[in-house]
């Protein structure tokens, strides 16, 4: 499952891309830079948890005048946990870039990853910027993509062109993220460029449904990051005419911004640490969206699902364990269990499959669990990885 | 840290266990029987779950008159998820016994642990219950403590003695559980013993009290459980003058019970599955209770600090990232973490311990994690296990 390897279909007209090794790492790439020719509509969200890294502050406060040219990323080190120090490196290197590239040091976006409370080595990442700068070039978003990797084991792009009259718009983007991955949040670094003329409350619109609809669905191990970053830049320079109300031409756009974030997802899933399989959950009939979603994380954090996934272990018991650990109103007694299309459970009675027969279809590659209550109407899904001893292994060691 | 052996300092008058294998296992028993020689006070806290084990449904309305007489608990099947037949199955057992020991149905409280979603083998059990009563005595409290294992790797027994007056009072307890365990429920399977003359209702709120002050302040996997029971019977053979209003005697007597209650909840931290190290949060300092709760139970809970402190992995930035993913209503800005009693983070920045300092710290068999916060008085203390390759192993297996 893992390696997996996709270019993206293409990127979008007037952005350029570098990638350095700042010496944060020993020899891997660990410096991006993402920088469009002209000035970008740009939004972005972020995480929720209350303690925020530098870069995720600066880059709250560097939007809020809606445009911005460059996004600049380390992986190393999350400079979080760094207080006014950290804020002071962050600032530090977009000044110093922003002057490199003839920018406002505003329109300079920074995002980290990495380590938690550790000093950031700016004096590191100000001496690569000059060569960051010069490698800038159209044909370098997959090795950007590599130096945002942290534990992940292949860079992650994705792609989706429209048309919108006669013109071609392509949105494109990368993320890093293998673990400390929850749903509910701005989830991970993700870089998405694209080319339409959109408006700004429109690109925000469209982004954060985008997000709801794929990076919020996605758990490897219910552990929100402090650092996550999705940021989305947008320079017009398809040529489009301006998307300024929420018409078909918006819900174009707004679709395909929603299939490259989901397949960014997807591939965050599959490359989960450790993880050996992507794990599919689906609720249905429960009595409020809140239950839904509650029902499916219970399920889809549990580690007993997680471990018996991992060892197409057919011992589905453990799922009714987390419905019933998550149920606000629907009551029990009228759920259905299904296990990779197999009904397992319903009635109040396990139902006869055979244990074999689970066990085989438990070892392919992708397993999906269904709950079916008879609470009402609401559904949601989520995905997730299953737990091994390798997502164990890599972080007993990982600091 | 396994393989603890803690034989009770003693057992209450009048109670006398049996254990034998009935077959539902191979050869180990999994079968316990407990008996009062006199109906005694009874009363009971179960787990939140909404899916709830047929022997808690029967436990729960046979509680309903206050009395009991005795307990039968089967290991290797949970009894869950069995719909009507797991009670009918489950009442048989109990009727049959009643006639046997000759005391009412109602008086016998039944408990299972084990595979969800699987008949009980209640034939097995019904033709076991002759030598299971042959067997009874006052000596087996202990090889009843080994029937109600699963993964647990050593029986969990803990007693207390107090005087009231001239009478002395014993407290006696046993406990399984090292998966599964959650907190912010009854949990667990866990029968204490009494001989204390005490009324039926303050029986239940020192039970209550006790459960809370202990099992609801552990945690192994975040996973909550179908079948958690606390079960107490006081048979009043102490002879001791009623217990009947909230008085000195009732406190001395909560504090007896809450003492074994902590006890058996420490050894179950110290037998979690795959566990080599306890682990120890304290939050100070909260807003609220529920602040602090909510704070410990992330750090708690987290995958990321378990494999830390698994690896004696001094990466202790995970910490802050749990404490923002949990916080309310206070603010980061002030948290100090604590590692081992050394402060790794203040004033916004991380504090100069050296790193062979920490591992060397981190490799003691307890860690103590400690946040203080600056947005209150609400303190609440958890207790957990580390997350080794051996609770994957384990889980991957176990079916």
């Amino acid at each position: 499952m893992k390696k997996r390897v996709k270019d993206p279909a293409g990127i979008p007209l007037g952005f350029k891309f570098a990638a350095v090794n700042a010496g944060i790492k020993h020899t891997k790439r660990d410096l991006a830079l993402i920088y469009s020719v002209v000035p970008a509509q740009a939004a972005g969200v972020f995480t929720k948890n209350k303690v925020q890294a530098a870069p995720v502050k600066i880059c709250r406060s560097n939007l809020k005048n809606g445009t911005a040219q460059a996004i600049i990323a380390n992986s190393g080190n999350a400079n979080c946990c760094n207080g006014a120090a950290g804020i002071r490196d962050a600032e530090k290197v977009c000044r110093k870039l922003a002057g490199s590239l003839d920018v406002k040091a505003q329109d300079i976006l920074p995002a980290s990853t990495g380590v938690i409370g550790r000093p950031l080595p700016v004096e590191k990442i100000l001496n690569a910027l000059d060569e960051l700068k010069a490698g800038l070039d159209f044909v370098n978003a997959r090795s950007a993509a590599e130096a945002i990797m942290t534990t992940d084991t292949f860079p992650k792009l994705a792609s989706a062109r429209i048309k919108i009259g006669k013109k071609t718009i392509t949105v494109s983007g990368m993320v890093k993220g293998a673990g400390m991955i929850a749903p509910d949040m701005a989830t991970m670094l993700c870089f998405i460029t694209t080319d339409a003329n959109i408006s700004r409350s429109l690109l925000k619109q469209a982004l954060k449904s985008a997000a709801a609809g794929s990076f919020n669905m996605i758990s490897v191990d219910a552990q929100m990051s402090t650092n996550d970053s999705v940021l989305v830049l947008a320079n017009g320079l398809a040529g489009n005419p301006l998307i300024k109300t929420a018409d078909a031409n918006f819900r174009k756009f707004a679709a395909a911004l929603e299939t490259v974030c989901r397949t960014l997802a997807m591939m965050m899933v599959e490359d989960a640490e450790g993880g050996s399989k992507v794990i599919r959950v689906e609720v249905r009939g429960a009595a409020t969206d809140r239950e839904a979603k509650n029902v499916a994380r219970k399920i889809a954090d549990s580690p007993l699902v997680k471990t018996m996934v991992a060892g197409a272990n057919p011992n589905w018991g453990r799922i009714p364990a987390c419905v019933g650990a998550g149920l606000i109103s629907s009551s029990p007694e009228k759920m259905r269990i299904f296990l990779q299309g197999k009904c397992v459970y319903q009635n109040e009675q396990p139902q006869k499959v055979k244990r074999e027969l689970l066990i085989r279809l438990m070892k392919k590659d992708r397993v999906d669990i269904a709950v079916e209550l008879k609470g009402g109407r609401s559904a949601y899904t989520m995905w997730t990885s299953d737990l091994t001893a390798a997502y164990v292994k890599i972080n007993t060691e990982y600091n």
